[in-house]
This record gives C-alpha cells, structure tokens and sequence, in this order.
C-alpha cells in the first residue's frame, strides 16, 4: 500500500499549494471596498480634457448614462434649471465644429452634448434661476467624470458669456429664446495617450481668513 | 497501510473543497476592474447635500484632500481662477452662520471651505477670466463628489451672486478686493441618513435640435 502513501504525499502537497494560494487570492482581494472609495478621487485626479478622438462610435446609451450623471448634479433651491442637446448626427456635429472656431476638436468627435440653462424654469416665486450657470458646471463635471470612468475622452468647450458664440449654438440647433447653451462637449473614444496635469497648489489655499 | 487509503482520501476531498472556493473566489474577484469603474457612477448618484453633522471631527488631511480634488478641474484656458478658504476655527464658523441665515447648518459643522474667484489671475492679453464662475462650480462639484467618496457630508450653500452674502463673507474673512467668494461648504459626518434624489428626467434631453 505504499501507492497510497506517495498519493496521500501528492495530495497534501496539492493541498497546501491551493491554500497558499486561497490566502494570497483573498490578500489581494480584501481591499476592494477601499479600492472603491480611492477609485473616486483617483477617477477626478486622473479626468483630463481629451481633444482627438478615433472613430469607434459612441451610443445613445453611453449617452443617456452621461446625462443620467450630468442630472445627479445639485443645483440651488433644486430647481435643475438644465437642458441637454444631444447630437449624434455627422452633419451637425460639423455645423457646429464650422460656426465655433475654438471647438475644432468636433470635427473628430462621434458626439457632442450641449449643456443649457433653461430660464422658463421659475422658483416658487415665479423667478428663473440666478445660479443657472454654476448648476449646469457642476452637472457638466459630473458628465465629464463619468466619461472619465466609462473609457471616453470629453473636453469643455465654453459657448456663454460669449455672444457670438451663444447665437451660432442657438441658431445651428434652432433654440428657443428662453435656452442658453453654456458649453459644447465634444465626445467619444481618446486617440493617443493623454495625461492628466497635477494642478495642486498649497499657495491656493488659506486658512481661516485670507 | 489502509491508514493512507484514508487519508488520501481525506487530502482528496480538502483539495476538491480548496479547489471550489479558489475557482469561486476568482469568478467574485473578476469584475474589480468594472466595479472600480461603475464605483465613479454609484458616487455620483450616491451624492446628496448633507445638512446636519455628527460631533466626531474633520482633519486637515481630509480638507486637503478635498481642495486636491478641486483643483484638478478644468478651468477655461487652464487659468485656474481659483482661491480656498478652509475654516475650521469654531468662533469663525459661528461668524459665517450668524452672517448666512440660508447656511444656518454651519452650526453643526465640523469645517467650511469657502470656494472662491480670483480676479487677479489674468491671460496673456492681462485680463481676468471670465469663465472663474463655471471653474469654480465644476472644483465644487470635485469637493462634494470626493467627500461623498470619504464618507463626509455636505453641501453648496450660494454665496456670489448675492451682494449682501458676498460682502458678508468677504468681511469675515477679510477678502481682499479681487477674490470673489462663490460659495461656502459646511463639512462633517453626516448625522442620520439622507439619500440621494433621483433627479433624472427623460425631458430634459433632446436630439440634434430643439
């Protein structure tokens, strides 16, 4: 019966290789609720603005799910005085790239989203919204970070205050009076490898006063 | 020898249990990669504004972190047009809520950070930029997301565009001319639980056009 003895010998031998192995495996694995917590900061530190763009496509549900975090956004007194123009369609995405000079960029992009303040949305006293524009930048970063998180590269491109700019958006997407474009997003998969900058600068910050 | 026929037998069914559970353990461990990524978007939708805190104090690791995440925003033409102050002197933050009935939370709060403009950041032609508004929202946005992200509470009360809270906050903190506070924070550990809205709204999207 010695065969059963090299057996049991191979076995334990086995044995205790999967268990080396179970505790490195659950080693390696026991951060992750950590890990999810620094995948936030680490999504916003390594989010950088994208400008090339390959040609695989960008869905409508990529979209929608870009929209869907640009609306967690706060806004002041919660009125969400926002609206968002998707375009997916070549021809216009190119309307725009022509009448917005600084948004070249779009010539590449598979997508774009405007970002809108929409001032027929009033308070309880019948008043538009004074702080439109700072909750259309605060749900316009939540989009820029989800794109960050999905693999798609997205770049800011401002549109208001700038008159010229503000009308040949209102005009080339047929916008009502009360519907003021803040920016242009140009959207889809990045071409190249882009780095996000380490923009930290303690002289920024003072402390209990200037 | 029938001692080793059982104990080959016994090694045989522990290897086959290690076994199960390593396989197993894999199959859990896959998705990290995907669920450090869906991590960024359940942080979003997870955001709220938290307006009553524990007594259990805020460091200024935390705080510094917090401006980390700020700072890596976007800002028109890269001016980063922006200056923090963080409060977390008690006396102060009495001040500020005595000065901002609409922040009265900051009663509670552990910390604030003042998120401001600075106008005395000009572009190569010597002017100041005109985007510090929608710069300083999207850092804001970062803040709120990264504290959410540590398990902090809190939320945007507005200050700029209203001139009594601005002067108010500018003589508290004795601002300098050119540095325009756009908001005031109130941080901590959230007291009771507060959930976050679902704000999406299908209507608030169009395509190619009005």
């Amino acid at each position: 019966m010695n065969k059963y003895k090299i057996v049991s010998l191979v076995l334990a031998i086995a044995l205790i290789a999967a268990l080396v192995q179970l505790v490195y495996n659950t080693k390696v694995a026991a951060p992750v609720a950590d890990t999810s917590r620094n995948a936030v900061l680490e999504n916003i530190f390594a989010r950088k603005s994208v400008r090339s763009y390959t040609d695989q496509p960008v869905s409508r549900e990529q979209l929608d799910t870009l929209l869907r975090a640009a609306m967690a956004a706060p806004s002041g007194r919660d009125m969400r005085p926002w609206k968002f123009i998707i375009v997916d369609e070549q021809a216009l995405i190119d309307t725009l790239a022509v009448y917005l000079p600084k948004a070249k960029m779009l010539e590449e992009a598979q997508a774009a989203i405007v970002v809108c303040g929409d001032s027929s949305v009033v308070d309880s006293d019948g008043n538009p919204s004074r702080n439109w524009p700072f909750d259309c930048s605060a749900a316009t970063e939540n989009l820029l970070l989800a794109a960050e998180s999905m693999g798609l590269g997205a770049v800011w491109t401002g549109v208001y205050p700038y008159p010229e700019r503000v009308n040949a958006v209102k005009t080339a997407l047929n916008l009502p009076d009360y519907i003021v474009p803040l920016n242009v997003i140009p959207i889809g998969y990045p071409k190249g490898e882009q780095k996000a900058k380490d923009k930290y600068n303690a002289d920024n910050i003072h402390y209990n006063g200037w």
